[in-house]
């Protein structure tokens, strides 16, 4: 289930927008590494009801960001983010090294 | 309908989680600032449906946000980039202001 990693981050941002029961799956396969069959045993289901449910979440959360695209602007802004460090972390402060962080600030304003 | 300019954000974020049809006469409320009574005539609905129309937008907006606060977490970034941008606006270039600018960044990866 290493797809369900990758959506580690998808249920970081929407993940409140799943139901409770939803939420302890999914929270059990991905964070608690637990195996379907554990999952199902734990909840008295079947394994294919677990990994059936655990599909259904994954579309919802792709849905949501095919809607929405945050976790896709968040990312844009988190690479800004790290040139600004690259560049306060120079050893040579210019008004140079200044005006470029002023513009990746700008553009992150747009992205906002 | 002041608070719907308010909400003129939660839109931005969240609208493409209404229906399209609650997307229209949101649009023509807060962004063409169509009266209830124009709606309701070119939609062929009563003034009352199209501003029970509106309240459950604002409502299904405001829960989103609720859930997700994911209005909140740009603000906040805001914040910070404005705080950068004041620092990379001054005059004088010093190893002080790139250590201040590389401090808010690390708050600001924190956010994301």
């Amino acid at each position: 289930m290493d797809n369900l990693i990758e959506h580690g981050l998808l249920y970081d941002f929407y993940g409140e927008l799943l139901t409770d029961h939803q939420k302890k799956l999914y929270e059990a396969a991905v964070y608690e590494d637990l195996s379907l069959g554990e999952i199902a045993a734990d909840e008295g289901i079947s394994r294919q009801g677990v990994h059936d449910l655990l599909k259904r979440c994954n579309k919802t959360l792709d849905d949501y960001e095919e809607k929405l695209g945050l976790v896709k602007r968040f990312h844009k802004i988190k690479e800004k983010i790290s040139e600004i460090q690259v560049l306060a972390d120079s050893d040579l402060p210019s008004q140079e090294t200044l005006q470029k962080i002023r513009k990746i600030t700008d553009e992150i304003i747009e992205e906002l």
